[in-house]
């Protein structure tokens, strides 16, 4: 455990609870508006607020850690000598969360049947592998370790990027002209959103250290959670509002943008 | 109690964090998801969601019993001196949940009214008298009194398997073609994610002791009631959206699949 400046302690600490907030309000978002998208899109929609649900009962903990691994007395900041901030945490709401971003990025498409199931399983496969690789080296001390398991996550990583950009390519090209483009946004929002994690991971390797290190990959990580999460969850629904009224153009009470934004 | 080392403790720590994260994100599913299911099939989607509900409350117990349990200072992991970690929240939810999960199967079977409530009774008295059977065991120091109420409890589950593959092969054979494997699958899911709950309790009597006992069997337990229950309740809703949409041909505003991805 590190000395933290107080500065650096309430950063981290209002930065976490910030989190709370924003994905507590995005799960009653999607949850809400689970109900002007169409029943073809309704799991996609579900998912997507699951996934910040998840993130937001995680972050409530990391709060609650952070919060217990530290003591401020006269403002200063020390170690409490209680547990250390849980790390496991982030690994354990990846592991849940990621391979559901994959899977509400192919349901969002609705591909023929067969196919959603061997894209999304595929994926989530893929997406999982990556989580429980990194974890070995986020928890190492050694920096020989960590690099290790940092090219070993990077393997499943590069597939699902290679899978975002080849194999979905002709299930996109026929996607409606009115998604399209947003379909197309939201794959790059995964891929520049997830580079965030790699990068984040380095930076105890790369000259950060004590408790800038410890400060910068909090809010890194904070960051990166919220783009992907909450950010691909709003291109998923404004996807599948947009679908929806397109399909059924006689249920219309509303444009479909006017239901989207 | 037993001490632990902080590798050992915080495994636990973190497979219950999971846990709750895990069965909380399930229930939403299956009770945002009963939506997608006709009248038919309500019933089951709702106890299957209930099933993951009263087991995420208990999991939020165990994890607070389990914290409560040991006090970790400076890296080192000692029994507080406070109530030990308390076994028994895992029994009162399986004297809830277990009648449940055989309850769903049941209803998502959709058989004629009398034998739904025959069958269902039976198979609920029956998967209720097998975990109050075991509980004498569980909480025994005996090895001798452990494998009494072992085999005791072991008389109720062969019953159980015996009824889901005799007495119920005949109402499979007449499930439609699109869900029958996917009801066979619920069957042997069922029945393979059970065995490992007694063989879970007799890790301690075949040379697991100390620490990596009780490690061992809190995550075994745990594995075990993930794939039993959030598993099992995932193929009983996939089971009735293609039921409903297969029964209800001109509500389909989409494919059964698409609903159910």
């Amino acid at each position: 455990m590190i000395d933290l400046s107080l500065g650096q302690y309430n950063l981290v600490y209002n930065a976490f609870s910030f989190t709370i907030a924003m994905m507590g309000a995005a799960t009653i978002f999607f949850f809400l508006g689970r109900s002007q998208v169409s029943n073809d899109y309704k799991t996609a929609v579900t998912i997507t607020g699951l996934v910040t649900l998840i993130a937001g009962y995680h972050y409530f903990r990391i709060f609650g850690s952070w919060e217990a691994a530290y003591t401020v007395t006269n403002g200063t900041v020390k170690p409490s000598g209680g547990p250390a901030v849980n790390d496991a945490y982030r690994y354990v709401d990846w592991l849940l969360t990621v391979p559901l971003l994959m899977t509400e990025l192919v349901l969002v498409m609705k591909l023929p049947t067969g196919e959603s199931w061997s894209k999304g399983t595929r994926l989530g496969l893929l997406a999982a592998l990556m989580i429980i690789l990194g974890y070995p080296g986020e928890v190492a001390s050694s920096f020989g370790t960590r690099w290790l398991f940092w090219v070993l996550a990077m393997i499943p990583f590069l597939l699902i990027v290679r899978d975002l950009f080849v194999g979905l390519r002709d299930s996109i090209a026929k996607q409606p002209d009115n998604v399209r483009g947003l379909i197309n946004a939201a794959r790059w929002l995964t891929v520049i959103s997830w580079a965030f994690y790699p990068i984040v991971f380095i930076f105890p390797m790369i000259g950060f250290s004590g408790s800038d290190a410890e400060t910068a990959v909090q809010i890194g990580y904070t960051v990166a959670d919220i783009v992907s999460k909450v950010g691909l969850g709003l291109l998923v629904y404004i996807i599948s509002v947009r679908k929806s009224e397109a399909e059924v153009p006689s249920r219309g009470t509303g444009t479909p943008l006017a239901a989207a934004e």
